[in-house]
């Protein structure tokens, strides 16, 4: 195994290094498109298991829509056709012969799930109609990156229609919770949640929020999206329901997503020089037993106290001893911990001497011995526990020491430009000024404050009174 | 709502009835693509968790591969892509451009896997290789039926690499057997099990195994495939290992796959003039509780003993307290029948003074009072297993009792036109006898017989001597 690239000095070279090295995914054969491989996989089917039960406790029904979506549906909404089209990968030809009408591979589905929500919904009884996707998405993307934005990827779609602007207001705030519960409790994943700009919403939407983490190279990523979509689509695809005084009305529909990117995420939030760092409910396996020994008698002694541990352990958190004959205590050590295994165990015949292992932490790289009667399912689940809190705190310390506010825009540019992160600054509101320090900086608007700005607060760019504060950073 | 045509005297009228009274799926903007509805994709949903952990037993690692195939890739296997190329869905446009080269929308995904395999296989340490991805698939058809045949479908495709061809056959064994217990264990699906002959096999395999089960109009269906793809794949991705000696090998490839179409097989299997009857691992809902009462005071006792009686159950069984106000219970029984739900609990105020509840068997329509003290969920749990046991039992009779076996080509038509269902015969092993029968009777060769043909039998089309016993069936 091959060493990694420092991350203080190229990040992007690291990130690469850890993917390849944990053995997540693969390059395959259609340019921007990557192979999950086992170990990648199985971190998307942790998230799909907690996140979709808190879907469901929702109250939300997962269901599937079609692949294809028609090119005269997808073109309904003016502002979701004009920012979705160009990015479609375009079905022309089936079963051997030219279609009549191009197909889309779904870049999203609101179009084709509203185009059904008009036959579903006719009565204020109908509402609230809440749904959810697990599905893949194409998006014609030139310049990808495995998980963080790649051709094809996987994600889940909640799309929800409500009698009134409040109860969509509610929904896709309850969405965004659910995001932020799931970034903090599974991923351990600290989060800035707020609405974007205009100039950065959904396209059709009426507003975008968001959840962005930060990255230990300062840039911001987003986690996960909460769209108000108000009653653009219903009018687009002519949705329409009696309330209770018998009058038609447009419901609000909201939609919200996440996606593979947050296996990016893990890695660029908690990943350090030695590779990813898991948190523990994500974690695959959340701890391997190490045996080391020398001579064949040490061999049998070791291992047979290593099944011993692993017996007492393994109907409690997910445990691998690693018994490989071929491969050596420090191979394995690498090995498990460029995986981010959290916990690793290490167990050799000095230990067996003082009945005792060694625990050795991933988040820390503490190492400490425990008395073998002492490594009991509570100690590990508690030490799991540990763990995911350190790697939160950590993250969290990280994203308060990179959180700055700028009150000029030569302040702003050395914040950005030096040790990067969120910067707050004060904001016109006009996409003009957003457009100029994006140009000058990469820096771009992630969310806006909710409190207004100081008395007399000017945009850092245009010197134009401030309408809003804005934090900004550069992004993923 | 309305009544389910006979499934008498209108079966596939019936099959549409159920899957729209039971709100199973949908039709959408897509012509031959259907949408999941909630309750059809707990179908799925159910399914998937079941069969994951099975293949997971066979130390099968899942993982994601993409969706869309370069045209040279799926070129490669001749007898592949001369199978699936006509079938497929062309993406000739991607992010506003012409495309160089044309993509497909995988049909299957042996190509793109076996491609990789290329680089992930070199010695014989690496072998075998065992994967499965769950996936969505499109293939063009002309004729679509919800779940049974639709344009794109959800499945599950596994595919390994191994030294040996012994390795490659157990492979594909234990796959088709894992699919066999699973139909019997979660769905209470009979099936037959065996080879198809060779016209009959997957476009580039050696050969291949089906488990079919019977329809109840007679009809087999596939409802799981394993094929034993031997080298062909291997030469032709140019995937090779050295061999214990050093020596460079061709490996063995085995590819299976089930589909959403097992959501349509249990419709047509285990199905009534009624509606669905759900095998009870399956059902989203196992048991319903239907409150009956008139007055107020009715209302209040009843509902509160159904309360009690859905909080002693609820953590052992998927059960549901229908207490809509609007509907009737005779809507009630009605929806729930046509939905499959396997017990219904009635309970009036009659019942309330004789402190019972009625207990009505879906599988047989049985009705019989139990004490509340006895709906414990013990009784509840060995009454679930008992009607997954009659339903297969059922089944299985209804197979028996349409199987036969013909001598002359009259008796074969007579019994295929007749009660339909599985018809043994004697075979030449020729294509042109196969032929000819599907052209006078429609009926194909399901699996082949494991004994060979009584010495002396004569093909009952060519009358050549025979070389096999084949089973014939219409099928869907």
């Amino acid at each position: 195994m091959s060493r990694l690239a420092d991350p203080a000095k190229d990040f992007p070279q690291w990130y690469l290094d850890v993917i390849a090295q944990a053995d997540l995914s693969d390059y395959s054969e259609v340019k921007g498109c990557i192979i999950f491989k086992p170990y990648g996989y199985a971190l998307w089917e942790g998230i799909q298991h907690d996140m979709d039960r808190r879907i469901k406790a929702l109250g939300v029904d997962n269901v599937y829509f079609p692949l294809l979506i028609p090119a005269s549906l997808l073109a309904k909404e003016k502002d979701h056709v004009e920012g979705f089209a160009p990015e479609c990968a375009v079905v022309t030809e089936g079963g051997g012969k030219k279609l009549t009408e191009a197909l889309y591979i779904r870049p999203t589905s609101e179009t084709i799930m509203y185009a059904t929500f008009a036959k579903w919904i006719h009565s204020h009884r109908d509402l609230p109609l809440k749904i959810n996707q697990w599905a893949n998405i194409v998006r014609w993307e030139m310049r990808t990156r495995p998980f963080l934005r790649t051709l094809e990827f996987l994600w889940q779609e909640g799309h929800t229609a409500h009698a009134t602007m409040e109860d969509a207001d509610e929904m896709a705030n309850a969405a965004l919770k659910m995001y932020e519960d799931f970034d903090r409790d599974f991923l351990a994943l600290p989060v800035v949640t707020g609405r974007k700009p205009d100039h950065e919403k959904f396209a059709g939407a009426y507003y975008t929020m968001t959840t962005e983490a930060l990255a230990r190279d300062g840039k911001a990523i987003q986690a996960g999206t909460s769209h108000n979509l108000g009653q653009g689509f219903s009018e687009a695809y002519d949705v329409s329901f009696l309330d209770a005084n018998g009058k038609a009305q447009r419901p609000w529909m909201t939609s919200w997503g996440a996606s593979t990117r947050l296996i990016g995420t893990i890695i660029v939030v908690h990943g350090d020089a030695k590779g990813l760092r898991l948190p523990p409910p994500l974690a695959p396996i959340q701890a391997v037993i190490v045996p080391i020994y020398k001579s064949d008698e040490e061999k049998a002694a070791v291992l047979k106290a290593a099944g011993t541990l692993q017996e007492s352990l393994k109907a409690t958190i997910r445990i691998r001893l690693d018994d490989r004959a071929e491969k050596s205590p420090g191979f394995k050590f690498n090995e498990w911990e460029v995986k981010g295994v959290p916990i690793r165990l290490e167990l050799g015949p000095k230990d067996l001497e003082k009945k005792q292992v060694m625990v050795v932490r991933r988040d820390t790289g503490e190492k400490t011995p425990m008395p073998l009667a002492s490594c009991t399912p509570e100690a590990m689940t508690a030490l799991l526990a540990d763990i995911h809190k350190t790697l939160y705190a950590q993250a969290k310390a990280f994203m308060e020491e990179h959180t700055s506010s700028a009150e000029t825009m030569d302040e702003f540019t050395k914040l950005i430009e030096g040790k990067g992160g969120f910067v707050w600054a004060a904001w016109d509101g006009t996409v003009e000024s957003a457009d100029a320090i994006k140009q000058q900086t990469k820096a771009t608007i992630r969310i806006l404050g909710e409190q207004k700005p100081p008395k007399g607060a000017k945009d850092i760019q245009s010197g134009k009174p401030a309408t809003m504060m804005a934090l900004y950073a550069k992004a993923y």
